[in-house]
């Protein structure tokens, strides 16, 4: 039998004790064992719980389930940095096989903590830290083994994905689609960290971190929220042929073990004919661009409860036929994180979306087409709806062709500076 | 070290070649072995190979292979089922792990193999055989293993899915948008295999095999091709809102070990806002609905022999693991197939689009949407194209709310021999 333990029994962690249940059959001949849950932390054990669970497993004290020397598993699913990366610290010194969901633990202590299983020959599982269901840690650490990752962008925030999508189907402002978005449960009473971009850097550091080996611990990702985006962008960006998306976005600036990494997140124009562009509502996706294997794309439910639930059973059937076949420690042996330095946003080249509200005085558009070019970034397309005035302003939206970060921002300062700008320019890059 | 026997070496076995090359010292570190191609079966030993590739481990002679003690896995990517069949059997039975990208050897024998391999407590891996790169079947096998799925459909023929691409976007006839696939080197010189569905049946008898848990063996899979699809029928989509995929489609009907499950391969109408509806040209795509995890879609290039040899080499991997940990034997332990019934097609029930060629005389759409009605199939929307007159015919479209299939297909037969009608009615399932 394979021996678990589980830190913290929330939603998730009900639905894996669940999950368990529902499939024991198959789960043990897969494994070769039964897989029991025998001690469970929780904060009340008088709380109501799910069913299947005796609630003599139940206890408030973590060294009940970390130093118990019988057991084969530690099941993470308590959330937040501390406690939990004491307890999984003390777990993997004691030489217990790790599964977590844990994603803002990983983003700050995940090539420490892997750093340690190595050491200590344990695995440590995270798929459930990452788009909810889809299956994307497996694909990066397993599948693409034998590749080597060149890109990925995701929307990796269901919360975002929501709020965005209302805004662009049915004309919501960003304050409404983010009341309607807690009223159903999408977005917590404090939504900063979804739809601040927070929760999808700490999503793309864990992904980073196995798509390109890269020691990422704390690293700090350039990150924009979606809180500035206007209804108006989603019916330009349409009329230009695209949707406006949150991304995370990381590439390889070039080839070898030195070469730097750019991670950035923030909203996008997403061309309507690609992939990323029709994943709606809380739906996740991440696309993967592999030097052999070419694009490929996953999705899936992101966020919820039973999705991440699915995605730790699954590890946690990893970690326990390992365990049972006595060969722990293989899945992490083979992670190597090496130091990569970021790609400064100075140096993002991309398209750029560019929208001004001007007073619309005579030489107004010679001045704002000479300021980008005095940089060098040309323009592709440029609308102006209607005719406003001295007084009144008017918009005036732009899409460039590539242009440098630095060259881009350059301009725009230098544009927002002027008498005839009514107030600050609104820039969203292109996703290419 | 693994030792590797590799039947074929065509540009698939070349790729596995390559990648294994370059990628050796993290599948090293992942294996805790390296894993080394020791023999290698071609036809023609003098011919021009991989680079990488020692001639002195060529032969053609199968036994030096298949029947060698000391090799740990056999790699299978000559393709067609026979002789590769008795090939794998024999390398079975001799307790070799196995790895093949054989679509139509598993359509027709998969479930034996399946079966052999698991009295035999040796791996059968199978990556390579549906979806090029794309992770599909491992997800089914692993990333699934603690939910139940529900239904599947995917567009995974990439042939198909080019050459209604091309006719979609730039109005090409079927057999100019072939001729160009064949050009292109995405169509064989003989496309029946591919545009006729019979290499998505195939295929999805593998999915669904693993999805459902069913032995499929050489099942009879209702099979549509797209050569009836006209350019006329992807405008008149596009007017509904939708686009004419070739899908392959899995569903279980009911719950339990007894429930039918309904296998198809058609043209249908996917509605533009549906994930699968933007997957184009050549690329591929599953769509999974798991009971917990909800929907779920992988996509990415399904043909193209370096995104099969990274499927190919990541199975092997997995296979590797196993055999250097003592515990090959456990992938294939946990599947097991039971018998299903195939639901009958007359049963399937769906939104259908119609296309009636008719001679326009006073009371035909009386009597055609009398004849629909009188079967229960009603009309959710109805176009003519123009007026057409006694001697031209026009073209009638429907698109009906769900029907029965029998009931639709009563329906159309009955209206198909009617005087008024100028050629066979064109009917399209919808997608829902």
């Amino acid at each position: 039998m394979i021996k678990v333990g589980l830190l913290g029994c929330g939603t998730v962690g009900g639905g894996v004790v669940q999950l368990l249940r529902a499939n024991a059959s198959y789960i043990e001949a897969r494994v070769g064992a039964p897989i029991e849950i025998v001690r469970v932390l929780v904060r009340d054990p008088n709380k109501e719980r799910v069913a299947e669970l005796d609630r003599g497993r139940l206890t408030t004290d973590a060294a009940q389930v970390i130093d118990d020397a019988s057991l084969d598993v530690v099941v993470e699913v308590m959330g937040g940095v501390e406690p939990a990366r004491g307890y999984l610290n003390r777990a993997i010194e004691s030489g217990k096989q790790i599964v977590t969901a844990n994603k803002m633990l990983l983003a700050s202590h995940g090539g420490d903590l892997l750093d340690r299983a190595r050491k200590r020959g344990v695995d440590l599982a995270f798929e459930g830290a990452v788009g909810g269901g889809i299956p994307v840690i497996r694909v990066l650490r397993d599948s693409l083994a034998s590749d080597r990752i060149e890109s990925l962008s995701g929307i990796i925030n269901g919360t975002s994905n929501y709020v965005l999508t209302r805004m662009r189907q049915d004309g919501l402002s960003f304050d409404a689609a983010v009341k309607e978005a807690q009223a159903k449960g999408y977005a917590e009473a404090d939504p900063t960290l979804d739809v601040g971009g927070g929760d999808a850097a700490h999503k793309l550091a864990v992904l980073s971190m196995l798509a390109f080996g890269a020691h990422l611990d704390g690293v700090a990702i350039s990150t924009e929220g979606i809180d500035k985006v206007e209804p108006i962008d989603h019916e330009f960006a349409d009329r230009f042929g695209f949707v406006v998306k949150q991304l995370a976005i990381a590439k390889l600036k070039g080839e070898g073990p030195s070469a730097p990494l750019e991670l950035r997140v923030h909203p996008a124009l997403v061309a309507k004919d690609l992939p990323l562009a029709n994943i709606s509502g809380v739906l996740n996706a991440v696309a993967i661009e592999g030097h052999a294997l070419g694009p490929c794309l996953l999705s899936g439910r992101g966020a919820g409860d039973m999705p991440t639930a699915v995605s730790v059973v699954a590890d946690l059937v990893d970690v326990a036929i390992a365990k049972k076949s006595g060969v722990s420690g293989n899945m992490t042996r083979a992670i190597r994180l090496g130091e990569r330095k970021l790609s400064p946003m100075a140096d993002v080249s991309t398209r750029y979306y560019v929208r001004f509200s001007v007073f619309d005085r005579p030489g107004v558009l010679a001045k704002m087409t000479g300021a980008l070019g005095d940089r060098g970034v040309s323009i592709e397309q440029l609308v102006q709806t209607g005719r406003g005035s001295a007084e009144v302003p008017v918009d005036v939206v732009m899409l460039t062709h590539d242009a440098k970060e630095s060259a881009m921002r350059g301009a725009v300062d230098t544009i927002a500076t002027s008498d005839f700008i009514a107030k600050p320019p609104r820039v969203i890059r292109v996703h290419t």
